[in-house]
């Protein structure tokens, strides 16, 4: 039986329809941000596309913090939380997380990937006969969760609410349910119906699951997320939430009641059976959150730069799509020409948009996707849509209306 | 609905039966170890039951190295590995943990849970009726992978290599199979017939996937796990193991041919979509596998107290269970019981060791897990020895024969 011969036969497969993964090889420069050096073509680029939106893996109270906890604790916590491996500044920063979202409590975990994973996983297998209504657009994280738990699952159409309550009112009422979605979707940066989701949770008794993985620290007066900015929290049985991507270093954790975190806690094997988190990380993220529970410098500066490359596309008359969130999808709708244009970018022009292929995206929707932050510079922004500009017309691709 | 209730109630059943788990909130002191404070009790504590095996949690290299990355990378990696989040330390650790197994390459996760769940998952689900033989003491995150994959499992008796062969006779040849064990089990510290189990995998035309996430580090000549120190890594179709125990840091990998890691790469959810490691950990991590390498002090420190421990244990009768490895498990069996010896082990005398109860191990062999690592002096262990006899008088225990 020749393994490797299976192997890279469906490697071949993504490399003829163009969907094969060439990773950057980067070398991020803290104080230089969105400036990288790029070690594939040996040179310094600029950073469209990274999801450190607040440039706060080089803020420097969070590097202060990192190189205390350091010095403190050392590496790594040694074991997993229940073998001598919860530190101080895991608690913290679980009172720090809970008390961000308004909840009882909070769980820590290695990634945003395992809190959607352990906890949809866990809860969904445990409660007797749970059924799980899920978003049509919800990321891998959850739908691999839900996998995991075996429990029933009914996908509704992606911010459907009309859908939504069709599959709802098809349960019987006493059936425990769990509403999984998410506050901004990552892709597209359309944002879900929170409240009208809401209602019809409580009208039909089912849990509500909000990933706010694109939306914490950027939205809400503290950074809380959209639930926040909505005064909604209060109406989430769980919200999710990363610390990788706004918060700029790595982890995840959920926010919830006292009992469901404790319940995750005690029956979540990718929680249990796991080295947690180093310290320092934790110290870290402890400090970056602290810092934007009162900073808005940051999200204003995210906010002003997404208008402006919003503004400049729209003169340029590059098609992209319009959202009320950050992100900025620029649409091409091929695999191949995608990573074209990414090459050219990069290359010619030493801006760095990585293609957004399928199975992140539908095919037929590739995307560059732009996520401007606060410290891309009005010549950043105009230096982009210029070289955009340049490309359209290289390769006579279709305008906007 | 009350989801509150259910939870809870779920956690009364644990209260009930002795094996909810209390995390102790520990300070460790880099510089210091074993020594930590522990919150919970407001005192200096010693740590036993740690997996930062060698105390390269504090090695000045490792710290060196992560200092100097935060500085000059920041403190996160800014995106998933395609996006944006592949920084120059992640491709020298994976190119270095690939030679320290002597493969052709080597791929990161965020844990050693996650390449387990995530390199089984994807290739027992992807690969057309593939089969996977587990040995049925095998971690849960092998255990949750294979579950996820929904490919076929069959489990063979612990280390039961005529079992194992039983099994293997019922599959047809031409049928795609995986043969998942570890070389050192944790909790009883005995190891798996590596190189038999080989010889069967070729008789029978299986994948071989070891877990050496309790070896790397410690054995063979250069930390390369088990499989170094028996001469047997080329043999392996799969080497699994973590960053977060004997290399003090966080993070896990595998070790395999360059189209089965790019396989994973290309096709596991639980890679692609996440947020990648802090460049600073994987700085972290390559100074601890390039010192481990070449440095013996630590791997002879830590036979040298093990060898102690387990001398003075047997002078005091404590019944322990010997076996080839670090591991010291000094068996209770019951686990109200190991629960009290740990709190009065802990409070009486300042020695932390956590009870390790079910789900950890099966009901019935609760115990005291230690792992003495190179830093524990003679007189700490003759500390914790005669902690332990006084308690094993006070409760009148049974001693060893
Ligand atoms: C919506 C969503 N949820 C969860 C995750 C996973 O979070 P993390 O990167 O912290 O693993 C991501 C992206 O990575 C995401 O886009
Ligand atoms: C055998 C085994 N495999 C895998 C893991 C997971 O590794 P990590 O702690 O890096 O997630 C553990 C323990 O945590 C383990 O004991």
């Amino acid at each position: 039986m020749d393994y490797d011969a299976l192997f890279q036969k469906a490697l071949d497969g993504l490399h003829a329809d163009g969907s094969y993964r060439y990773f950057a090889e980067l070398e991020r420069k803290a104080g230089q941000f969105p400036r990288a050096f790029h070690h594939g073509i040996g040179r310094e680029v600029t950073i469209w596309c990274s999801n450190d939106y607040l440039a706060m893996g080089q803020q420097p109270d969070v590097l202060a913090a990192m190189h205390k906890a350091l010095d403190e604790t050392g590496a790594g916590a040694g074991g997993t939380r229940n073998i001598s491996g919860t530190n101080h500044y895991h608690v913290a920063l679980e009172t720090e997380l809970a008390s961000l979202h308004g909840k009882e409590s909070a769980l820590l975990f290695n990634s945003g990937y395992l809190s959607n994973w352990v906890t949809l996983g866990t809860i969904a297998a445990r409660i007797k006969d749970c059924v799980v209504l899920s978003d049509a657009l919800n990321h891998a994280s959850m739908i691999e969760g839900i996998r995991h738990s075996r429990a029933e699952k009914r996908i509704f159409r992606h911010n459907d609410l009309e859908d939504l309550e069709r599959h709802l009112k098809e349960i019987p009422l006493d059936v425990p349910k769990i509403i999984a979605f998410e506050s901004v979707y990552s892709m597209d940066g359309d944002v879900a119906p929170i409240e009208a989701i809401c209602d019809l949770a409580d009208q039909y008794g089912a849990m509500t699951y909000l990933d706010e993985v694109h939306a914490v620290g950027m939205y809400g007066s503290q950074g809380g997320g959209m639930a926040q900015e909505l005064g909604l929290e209060h109406r989430l049985t769980v919200i999710e939430g990363t610390l990788g991507k706004a918060f700029g270093v790595v982890g995840g954790y959920i926010a919830a009641s006292a009992p469901l975190c404790d319940f995750v806690r005690s029956f979540g094997s990718g929680f249990i059976f796991s080295t947690s988190l180093p310290p320092m990380i934790a110290a870290g993220v402890l400090a970056s959150v602290k810092h934007l529970k009162k900073s808005s410098t940051e999200r204003d500066g995210q906010k002003k730069a997404v208008a402006l490359l919003r503004q400049k596309l729209g003169q340029a008359r590059i098609p992209y799509i319009m959202n009320p969130s950050h992100i900025v999808p620029v649409m091409v709708g091929d695999a191949k020409l995608c990573r074209a244009l990414s090459d050219d970018l990069l290359k010619r022009f030493g801006h760095y948009i990585q293609p957004i292929n399928y199975p992140t995206v539908p095919r037929g929707t590739e995307r560059l996707r732009l996520t401007p932050g606060p410290l891309h510079s009005e010549a950043d922004i105009e230096a982009v849509v210029q070289a955009l500009s340049t490309l359209w017309k290289d390769y006579k691709l279709e305008y906007a209306a």
